[in-house]
């Protein structure tokens, strides 16, 4: 079951929308060609303000509601809303104003005179979630066909969802993490083809999907000590993702790695005491917070793990991380100025890949000693 | 200038909304919480009916408006909407929510009892285009911060969009057609790598976007010649979208290739009577059309093109073309059908990329005679 909602916006000249009596005007034709359109349409209510234009309700047997704004400013918006039964086909449909040749957006357009006009794709409203922001807040829809896991662990909300394109996607409190289409995500990460890990000592912090690891195996390291605190998240991603965890969430000891359930901060900190040193240190915990200012819980744990990773790296040792989309200047620009702070001092560099299930470019740094 | 319009959705137990008097249940506990959220929040109108359950109208100083619908179904959605002047800050931040630990829909889940409660990310409306759809119709928004270039040829509307990750983007009639970050589309397009373009003749059936004659050009072909009917479409991309077709829309003869501004058809058809053929015609026109039966104008299109394509084709020849978005699993099929209806008849395979631009999979075919 879902709600269609349907956007329209026209962009007028301002002086059809300055005052009460424009409006007005605006309003009678947007009404008159509704009308043509929707035989059965009622206007319900409608208002007006001086400093806030006309708002006006108008519906069809109460099931399809249309209400319509004039902003003061040369903008008006149009929103339809209705519900769509399972299997019904929806109102407006693309393949009706293919075969009319016409829009509604288009044939408003033309009565309104306006400059511009456009129909948002339409939003189908109450069943699966399939809407969800990039970093910098964009509206994506993923193509989520099936809802194949939900779970909750003390820590967060664990879901897994079935994208059509994307193959099995790892939500955590409701943000996309990883899916099966981001091998270029843990590729970028790692510097695959740049660095070289074979024969050397790793720590990675939380990784919980199990990708990189996975990945790191493949270069044939000495050990790879991954210490990750959500138990759950490493059952959902070796039920769920193999296809990019392969089998490592399997065992938790190998030869050549060791799965540690628990507080990465607290491992750290027994490390630093036994004055255990790798040659890489990976950040795989949370995304660089999006805020203007670096205080808060997450600022605190960024800062915390970056002081204790340095402290159990070599000296020609890297730490890798991810950053955050590539658009999110001013939280990248905060969490460089947190580098920088460090003592003794370091330096880094960037890489970036466009990461499929994000749908955005995402940025990467490697950080080692100045 | 924008307003901005914010969505919620909430899942609800159907015994909540079953009936007109369950509905004004839930309607008094959205109004109460909301009204500490907005506190000059006034209910201005409501209507209920038995089918179509109930709707209503409430507003902050016919400023901020909110529209409420609560669905027989167990679904309310409640919609935001106001004018937000540029450089003031939204009603709604993301930062706010942040630091009160508790986001609008989890706080209202709560007192409704909601089994879920999502809110979409904001839309911006009224001043950039930033929303457009997938091939399968999902909404996307890009990061765009400016329109270089809008024009209209005889032919199509075009527009040269900037953004931030994506870089340049072509726009034909408000589809996205290809932008700066898009060298996989024209690689898995002429799949680069596996096919041989040394000393071959080809022939390219639109493409004015000069990406695919800039690419094919390093492979050493004997000749290219390459047919686009829209003037402007090749100045706009030569002047902005240098980084994905260099140089080549520059000139319209050399050595190497021939740009012929005209109907592909009219030239395709003086091939056949000439007896002129080519190892390679690449069908880089329209995509497929979303309808579910193959008829209308764009049909007749490709079955026209199909078939002097194959008149012009060496025995060994090759005719490589794009399809659409790798969901679109009836067109396709359909696309595929006008293919296996050729005579002689061909067979053929196909290659997928996820392009950039796109933000999906798009699936690209080669067909050769059976």
């Amino acid at each position: 079951m879902a709600a269609q909602t349907i956007l329209f916006d026209f962009t007028l000249d301002k002086d059809k929308t300055a005052d009460e009596e424009a409006r007005q005007q605006v309003a009678k034709i947007l009404r008159n060609e509704l009308e043509h359109l929707f035989p059965q349409l009622e206007l319900a209510y409608s208002m007006e303000s001086p400093e806030n234009g006309y708002f006006a309700v108008l519906h069809e047997n109460k099931d399809t509601v249309v209400t319509c704004r004039i902003f003061q400013h040369g903008l008006l918006t149009l929103n339809v809303e209705y519900f769509l039964p399972d299997g019904k086909e929806p109102l407006i449909s693309f393949d009706e104003l293919m075969q009319t040749g016409r829009t509604l957006e288009s044939g408003l357009a033309i009565k309104l005179k306006a400059k511009k006009a456009q129909k948002l794709p339409t939003l189908k409203r109450g069943d699966v979630s399939r809407y969800f922001p990039t970093a910098d807040e964009r509206i994506i829809e993923y193509d989520i066909d099936k809802v194949v896991y939900e779970g909750r662990s003390p820590f967060q909300k664990i879901q897994i969802m079935h994208s059509k394109t994307l193959g099995n996607m790892l939500l955590l409190d409701e943000l996309q993490n990883i899916a099966e289409s981001d091998l270029i995500y843990t590729e970028t990460l790692m510097c695959r083809g740049v660095e070289n890990y074979e024969g050397k000592e790793i720590c990675i912090l939380g990784g919980g999907d199990g990708a990189l690891l996975y990945e790191l195996l493949k270069e044939n390291p000495k050990h790879v000590v991954m210490l990750e605190i959500d138990e759950l998240v490493m059952q959902t991603c070796n039920k769920y993702l193999s296809v990019i965890c392969g089998d490592v969430l399997e065992k938790r000891k190998t030869d050549q790695y060791e799965i540690v359930v628990g507080d990465c901060v607290e491992y750290l900190k027994k490390f630093i005491g036994e004055g255990r040193k790798f040659d890489y240190v990976f950040g795989d915990l949370t995304d660089i917070p999006i805020t203007d200012v670096p205080e808060g819980e997450t600022w605190d744990f960024i800062r915390t793990i970056f002081e204790h990773s340095f402290k159990v790296l070599k000296p020609d040792g890297k730490y890798l991380t991810h950053g955050n989309g590539s658009t999110c200047k001013v939280q990248l620009r905060l969490f460089e100025e947190q580098l920088n702070l460090l003592r003794p001092k370091v330096k880094f560099t960037t890489t970036k890949a466009f990461v499929p299930s994000f749908m955005e470019e995402w940025l990467f740094y490697q950080v080692t000693f100045a």
